[in-house]
């Protein structure tokens, strides 16, 4: 097979007078990134063939010279021995034209009743739903790691920041199971996509169906679909389901660049919360003191490149009339790279998850500064009788009169406290304590150690 | 109320030692398109009076003066008589100032317990899942109106175009089927989203929970929410259903942009395929002859301002560390717009739609030019027993030549074709008529006549 | 003028024979969020009426009569005597109806020799070179206080980072000076932009010219405009300005997304480089230590919304089909918001930045520590003949050191370092000064001191 | 250069006390894509080393011998024969390891005075630089083509169209020069954007500048650059010039994107305004009778990838502090793709362009119909006296009479017109045929023949 350019070669010269310009060619052939598909494509072809069969539309001989001629073409395929050739434009007339090389004319019976179009939407089908399989073991295999920490880290008392000041303490595992319960979302979204990736395309032929007697259930049931479409216009235009994989991928890495946003901000000499192992780091080529998180930072950058693809996409499909356009071609490159992404990003997180370690002491140094106890000495006051707004303002001002003399309201004495508001009493010193802080929040979804390990273990049950 | 810029009307005012900057109080308010949510910020405050009634926190006095207040509070909103202050800041503040003005100090104890960062997040939850209704309810009219006028095309003949060239004769109801395939997924992932919108993050109160006894299952079920959130920092930080929304509402538009495209087409003087009524089309001020398609045109144009918002969702989520930060105030004007935008177009096309006038003799003209009915021969030739790459190659050539001639294949006579082909013979003028054609694609999502009235049967079924 | 639905009414009802249907009269009315543009539409109507009257189109009795009467629909606008009304659709016919209403039948006369299509895209770029002038005089402002504020703190030693991990002492003009060179590209792209902005599209009118003996070169003097535009069909269909601002603003609203951060960083308990003025910050409703910097926040997440508008309107201009298209009416709320975002948020950091107030005593210790002067000490062994990747891995063995003994390299003896290189000698600790550090970087660009101040003062002549 | 994972071949390994983690070195590194900035890697290390040498810290004898060996490097890569390393991470240590290699020691001092941080950010430039101006000249190519086939075709006659309905007789040349125009902007804005790339970020070192006495101002004039830039934590942070690079692109495509649209729909047999010959079509697998865009199409759909890389980068950069961040290593991709993207899709049509067969007769047919003449006859009846808004009403009244008869204004009878207005005389007949109606528009950016020579004239000049 080389890469000659007659227009005899193409499946559809016929009624054309010249050869396609050679650039036009290179530039309209979708082969270069196309053949990540050969797999599913040849997975899909046997299915046909079978189904083909079952109908009467080939012969149960054709069919087995077409089966082990499709087999064959993978073997090469997986062997490197396989020459793709541009001037075939993709993935499935390379296929195609391998196959009528080696078993001769029956090869070309293969593509009765179907068209390119409908080929290729269920290729990419078959495809995205093997990818999706293996994210969401990422995704297990992360949270799993994340349950693992929130409970080791239970009773870990850190500053918990709102506009990255210190708010109250909170509990490191419970900061754990925030993020958690994202990708708790996320993992419920990939499997409420996967049921419409699910369904099966391949029938619809060009636009209009095929006037063959095929058998659509056959084929769907052959290779694990749901269903068959119920629309052929709709089915060889649709990329529905690559668009909402792109927005599970978006939100999905929204919310590593969270956590990669913390990662970095907690390895920051000024933080200080957190130690990674070096093997997840890289140094500086001129300083030589340097340590960087790169790995959460990639992540967080790699975030734009899946905004990027689901606008692509999105952007894409703006406008097309019906049916297909040659356009859609365009669907493949940005759904690959985010798929590749987005198992790269979260195989990189499932690895060094566990491997975080949390240096606690740091973490109850600066959740004992920065009056991280205010609301409990308001909610104390109000417990008192004081209406909340009120016993707010009161606190406020102890505050201020703190933050002049640079002590926490743990360093007042009852005395200064009182200047306040002389319903204080000796008993609010407990309530001061970041101990008693955290443990006073005792209700489902609440900070407090206890609830922190019911929820890991509620986590635990679902996650199976 | 008045407007005055003192540091003692702010609910925080307490540790604070000069004014707001009168700007930086109009930049930073968010009262000017957050008063929209007053209905659901009242309703939330109503169930969280009654747990916290339920559990001992108000008695049962205090609790009914805070219902008959918000109730009077309410009243006012919608009689146009609350006056909103901008140095109040939101919706929550200026609703909680008026009702401490109705009741005086009990007011004050309706915030025990919460913070505005759990309170806004079940505010716009309560909201949005209203929406979904709405929205659910409008695209439910709109299938119905595509399934009614499938129907009555059924048998309609059109050009089914890909690369909008000419590709092979369907009906018209089959065309609009595709629309409505489109529709179910959008339907799907409506409900998808709800599932994650009607989860109640009251209770989280700042990021923490909170000390006082809550029980957040009461206040759950008084909202008609389907479960309390697991985890208190990722309560007040989620954002996820509003992008979820977004994703969902930016597919729905690429859809009704996919059909404006075609509505445009069809009206134009070249396609001619139908007709709109005048009450949905817009004239010009220069040019006295002009009928346009705005209602599409608009519609089409609309879908740029949703991927806009969602694109400016994700960005705002991008990299913000846990908890609750300022930035999150900008989800609410992109989540309105979508909102008011989806149900909008919904509401134009659901009107509009019934009222699409087919004009079946231009249809079934363009569908007779064109070699519709190429590929009816090329399948002829097939089960003649030519492979179908041959087959192919046959056929173009016959195309080559009645383009030249100005010719379709149906106004060839036999010899003529004969010269392609010795196989064809007198039976091959049955293949080549545009009824023949549709008839013969008689499987599960073909363009046959009594496969439209099946899906359509199907699919009514699955309306309700 | 009532808002009566009666297709007389409109300036197209001609042909028309049922009314617009009462919602599509809503869903496609501009005149909500067009209203805005009043003023530059009645300037705009002047000047074609007086050119009108310069060629013998309108006698000068005419040109008196409309331009008095457009000045008094000014009047009415602006004293808020003014009923917009929505059957009217848009600014434009609401203008020219009141005007008709006052002066009769000659303000019917206005609208000869133009259409809406070339009024509304000169009223938009009238409307956006004024909000440019506003925007680049508070450009200005702002560039104009970070030099203020780089010159006062160009001996301030911090801490620079590189993956937020302290990678050299900077001082901090010199990092001030790194935002104000981001604000200079966005100056030098807003005037670009200006300049294909400031290019005058009345006279296309619908799409094609007009029969009129227009003189376009005398209405683009009398309204500023450096020229007319040069194609009549573009004239009309181009939004290529409204786009090129967006994304001069997505630019500069990226930029103040990056000192955002910054400035959020410094103010957290952790990092505490710098102080930002009460009333610039706002408080907690429930946690009474609370001071948050909203400003930075919200500007931060303003990025989003304006990143939003650039991809609806690339979105909204994709494949649109020349000339004008109803599509187009969505440009105009993307580009509002986008300028009133991007003067709310310059003004705010133009106030703002002059108010920040370094704690350099802070920022020194964090320099201090973290081996910041660890490339000083390699650059060292260069110059007394190691090769730079040799030095690099004797000083990372060195800081090896200093992390398992808490030490940096200054606390290090003579005798501890020459254990990691025997060329090593007392002159060393020269280079481990921070100041010594900082007045090392002595070329344009670097961070000494001098160069700061060199910097700031061609800034300023820059700046004028 | 063998791929072996060990701390001790890295450029930073001194202080780690562990390997790198053998997926997070494949998922960190960015040889795979930034090979393809070797040429300008090894141009930046030559005029690097000669700098040195000037000011002494290099001798002439190191200069030449690391010149000959990244001469040495540069030819081995173009001959295939250099491996590339993973572990070496990019193609800086890549070469410069080589580089080592092949001269020994001398090869170790070429980063004096370097980071990778300056090193990358300048090899980017050189190369966007490069690449600005080969886009710059297929820009030129597709102009001059444009108007080349605007010229012959000034005066062929179509309909004009707004919102896709006729609206007033064109010329097909004046249609082209508002592609022109489209593309004229294009090319100012690459022009200004090609200012700001072309600045030298060479000698920012890391992020402070460097302790060696570089001198700026000759690598800068080695490399062709206008000037060093002002400040070094900004010259190794900023992405600015990629990302209006891409906004360049995202707005030139957006022309394509219209220009395709227009193609598309001219080649469909509805409109069959033109002729795409063969060698810039393909075809269909299964309808012989294809004859498909696929150019046009392909390259609107490749308007989505260039709005999704700008987002990309925007949303890459939002939020980062200053100042490198690993993030920053995602820039390339996005651009290297819409560099490559823009390039293809310029060719395409520049090659594509002067092929374009205009079909005259179906145009004017076009045009004929569809009332495109009414516009003519309002201002007919204008210049007898009519207030423009009367004479659309009395036209609007004519063509609805026209619509229910199928009959054009220029095939009433006069006696027929007098119905409208007795105005209307014999001389009306003039200024209904479509050449009077082009031939009126007869002002600057007017269609009328003689105004489309004149700007096709003025266009070369100013195309030069």
């Amino acid at each position: 097979m080389t890469d000659s350019n007659t227009t005899s070669e193409k499946p559809w010269g016929g009624r054309f007078s010249e050869p396609t310009d050679a650039f036009v060619e290179r530039f309209t052939a979708s082969v270069g990134f196309d053949q990540r598909l050969y797999h599913h494509d040849i997975t899909g072809s046997i299915a046909h063939a079978t189904m083909l069969a079952e109908v009467g539309v080939l012969t149960a001989e054709e069919k087995a010279q077409i089966i082990e001629g499709l087999e064959a073409v993978k073997a090469d395929i997986e062997a490197g021995e396989f020459q793709w050739s541009v001037s075939l434009e993709d993935v499935h007339m390379n296929v195609e034209a391998r196959l009528t090389d080696r078993i001769g004319v029956t090869g070309k019976k293969l593509h009765t009743g179907r068209s390119r179009n409908d080929q290729v939407a269920t290729d990419i089908r078959l495809y995205l739903r093997d990818e999706i399989d293996v994210i969401a073991e990422e995704l297990q295999r992360l949270r799993a790691g994340l349950l693992d920490l929130a409970e080791r880290e239970a009773d870990t008392i850190m500053p918990g920041f709102t506009h990255l000041q210190t708010a109250q303490p909170v509990t490191f595992g419970h900061h754990l199971l925030a993020w958690y319960e994202m990708l708790v979302r996320d993992a419920e979204r990939l499997l409420d996509c996967r049921k419409r990736v699910n369904v099966m395309p391949l029938g619809a032929a060009a636009l209009a169906g095929t006037t063959y007697p095929i058998d659509r259930s056959i084929t769907a049931r052959l290779l694990g679909f749901d269903r068959p479409t119920e629309n052929s216009l709709d089915s060889v235009s649709d990329r529905d389901f690559a668009i909402e994989f792109c927005s599970f991928a978006a939100l999905l890495m929204t919310h590593l660049s969270r956590f990669s946003e913390e990662l970095v901000l907690w390895t920051s000499a000024q933080f200080d919360f957190i130690d990674l192992p070096d093997r997840f780091c890289t140094g500086s080529s001129i300083m030589p003191q340097k340590k960087n998180p790169d790995v959460p930072e990639l992540v967080r950058g790699k975030t734009g490149r899946v905004n990027g693809h689901l606008i692509s996409l999105l952007t894409l499909m703006k406008g097309q009339p019906l049916a297909y356009n040659k356009d859609n071609q365009e669907d493949k490159e940005p759904l690959f790279d985010t798929v590749d992404t987005v198992k790269g990003c979260l195989k990189a997180y499932a690895d060094m998850v566990p491997a975080i370690v949390a240096k606690a002491d740091n973490m109850r140094e600066a959740a004992r500064k920065g009056f991280s106890t205010a609301t409990d000495l308001a909610d104390y006051l109000v417990k008192k009788g004081v209406p909340f707004r009120d016993a707010h303002e009161i606190v406020g001002k102890a505050v201020a009169f703190g933050v002049a003399e640079s002590r926490d309201l743990s360093e007042m004495t009852l005395a200064e406290l009182q200047k306040f508001s002389d319903i204080i009493a000796e008993d609010v010193f407990e309530v001061l304590t970041l101990e008693g802080s955290v443990q006073a929040r005792d209700h489902l979804g609440g900070t407090a150690p206890d609830q922190v390990r019911a929820a890991v273990a509620r986590a635990r049950q679902q996650l199976g």
